[in-house]
C-alpha cells in the first residue's frame, strides 16, 4: 500500500507547471498501477491546446469550472463539479479555465512517467523507462 | 470524446450501493480506457473490509475524512482531502468513514465491468465481457 499526500508533493519533481496549468503527479508509471493519476489545477482564463496522441486520458472535475472544445466536432462542453470527460479517441481539444480555478482529477493510460513535456502539438511524447 | 455527468448516472445501473458505500461508475471496461473510474461516497461511521484480489486500485480523497487500516502491517492511515492510497499489492484493508462523508475518486486496473459484486472476502470477482 502506498499513501501519497499532495502537500508533500508540492515543490518536488512531482509538481509540474506550465502556462495555464499546474499538475501534481500522485502516481506515475514507476508506481506500477498500470495507469497514472494526477491532480491538475487550471486557473480562470487559461486556454490550453492539447492533443494526447499517445495516451488515453480521463479527467474528472471536482471543483471550479471551465469548458472543453472538441476540435473534431466543434462542440463545447461546460465543465463543473461532477463532470468527467474521457479522451477515448486521442481527441484534439482546447481546455479553457472558467470563473473559478478548476480542480481536475486525471488518469492516463499508458501511465505518464513524469519526464514528458507537452510538444508543439500539445501532446505528451511517450517515454520508456 | 465522452462526457459523463454524475447527475445523469444517479438512479441508473451505474449507481451501485452497498452497506456503507455508494459508487458511481463514471467509466467502465466497455468505455475502452483500460481502467475504470468511479466516485465513491463513504458515510460517517461506515466500516468496510475489502480485499481486491483481482484488481489494483487508486483512491483519492477530495472531501470529507476517514481512515484506512492496512491489514498486512496493522498501520492506520488518516484520510482527508488531498490524500491518495494505492492498493499496489492487492492489499487487504479496512476502510472506515470519519466525521464527514468521504468523497473518493477511484481508478481500477483492470477496469471494472459494472457487474461485479463484493464476494465474501470483500473482493471483486473478475468478470469477462
Amino acid at each position: 500500500m502506498k499513501i501519497v499526500d499532495i502537500e508533500k508533493i508540492k515543490g518536488t519533481d512531482r509538481e509540474v507547471q506550465g502556462e495555464g496549468w499546474t499538475s501534481y503527479r500522485m502516481l506515475l508509471k514507476k508506481d506500477g498501477m498500470g495507469f497514472s493519476f494526477h491532480e491538475t489545477r487550471i486557473p480562470p482564463g487559461a486556454e490550453l491546446h492539447l492533443w494526447y496522441k499517445n495516451h488515453l486520458e480521463a479527467v474528472y472535475c471536482v471543483e471550479g469550472d471551465g469548458s472543453i472544445e472538441d476540435l473534431a466536432t466543434g462542440e463545447v462542453h461546460q465543465i463543473h463539479d461532477g463532470i468527467l470527460y474521457a479522451l477515448d479517441k486521442h481527441d484534439r481539444h482546447i481546455l479553457r479555465g472558467g470563473n473559478k480555478e478548476m480542480r481536475l482529477i486525471c488518469s492516463f493510460n499508458p501511465p505518464v512517467t513524469g519526464r514528458e513535456t507537452h510538444d508543439e502539438d500539445g501532446s505528451y511524447i511517450l517515454v520508456e523507462d
